[in-house]
């Protein structure tokens, strides 16, 4: 079985963190030369998901377009305040399938591979697994 | 081949539909100790996600939260009226793939697998289908 | 490897284009009868989704849906001008998983998948792969 964690720590209420280099680290001794590579969010106020990386206003953009779209001032139930969190881990989603060739992620020119944290800051992890394709 | 369909029957317009215990069965049976669990919802007015479970409002303030993003009084073109729903479906999504360990999905403290109805009352489904890692 | 690409070439700024029929073609002749088809989009202002196709009606409301969700009067800092197709990249994600059974994709009777272009008209592709079920 060829899978582990990956240590995050956010240092703020909402950001993507690039785990990109992580990602490429794990690739280069995890013994599949070609296949998949599945991450796992196992937290309910975060997400993954692939976006631009070379341009940080990129994204402080997705952070305030997030923001827009679910504003904190709605009438929401939950009594801890973080249900924009929620909704937010909702739409972007907790997992991502990744193809690897040559030890290495396919992704494309400008893709980066980030954990986005909606309700830091907070100690996170997530979970990879590697598969080789048949 | 290890796989399988399972039966939902949503109550209302909108509702998220805690299915992890059907998951949960299924791998118990399933003959794969460690692998992954792919699930894909065939319905276009409805999706899949992973989020809290622990507090009902949760998922109350997640169905209220995309009611808000996505209003019914948009001037839409699709003749059913349930466009709302359909746009719904995508942001959610129609898939999720679950990591499985000692027969169980490696899921976070908090999080539960939902059903999302958006266009309900109806009778629904989703398949499952078993991978062992390789 | 049962791999390659999916060469797309959209028309205007935001469009869905059915995929659908490339997917059951590279199936016909993959070479595998039954297991998973993925499908991953390089491209950071475009998504891939699976949705109603029978009433074009629906493809152009999720637009109008999209529009409104991000509209592109906020005050975003990245100087291209394009991020609200970064964030509708991110909501709607990057990959696809589909199932196969007898050399045919499971979808629900009104299922298409879809290339989402946010920030067109471009050339674009996505990669897919087959994995037989173990």
């Amino acid at each position: 079985m060829r899978q582990g964690k990956i240590e995050i720590r956010s240092a703020t209420y909402m950001e993507m963190i690039d785990i990109t280099t992580n990602i490429e680290d794990i690739l280069k001794t995890g013994g599949i030369t070609s296949g998949f590579c599945f991450l796992f969010n196992p937290h309910t106020t975060a997400g993954l998901t692939i976006n631009e990386g070379a341009d940080p206003d990129v994204q402080k953009d997705i952070i305030a377009g997030l923001q827009h779209l679910v504003p904190r001032h709605l009438p929401f139930r939950h009594a801890e305040g973080n249900s924009p969190a929620h909704i937010m881990a909702s739409l972007i989603g907790p997992s991502l399938t990744l193809l690897i060739e040559n030890r290495r992620p396919i992704l494309g020119r400008w893709q980066r591979v980030f954990f986005c944290e909606f309700d830091g800051p907070r100690n996170r992890h997530i979970h990879w697994r590697l598969a080789a394709t048949i």
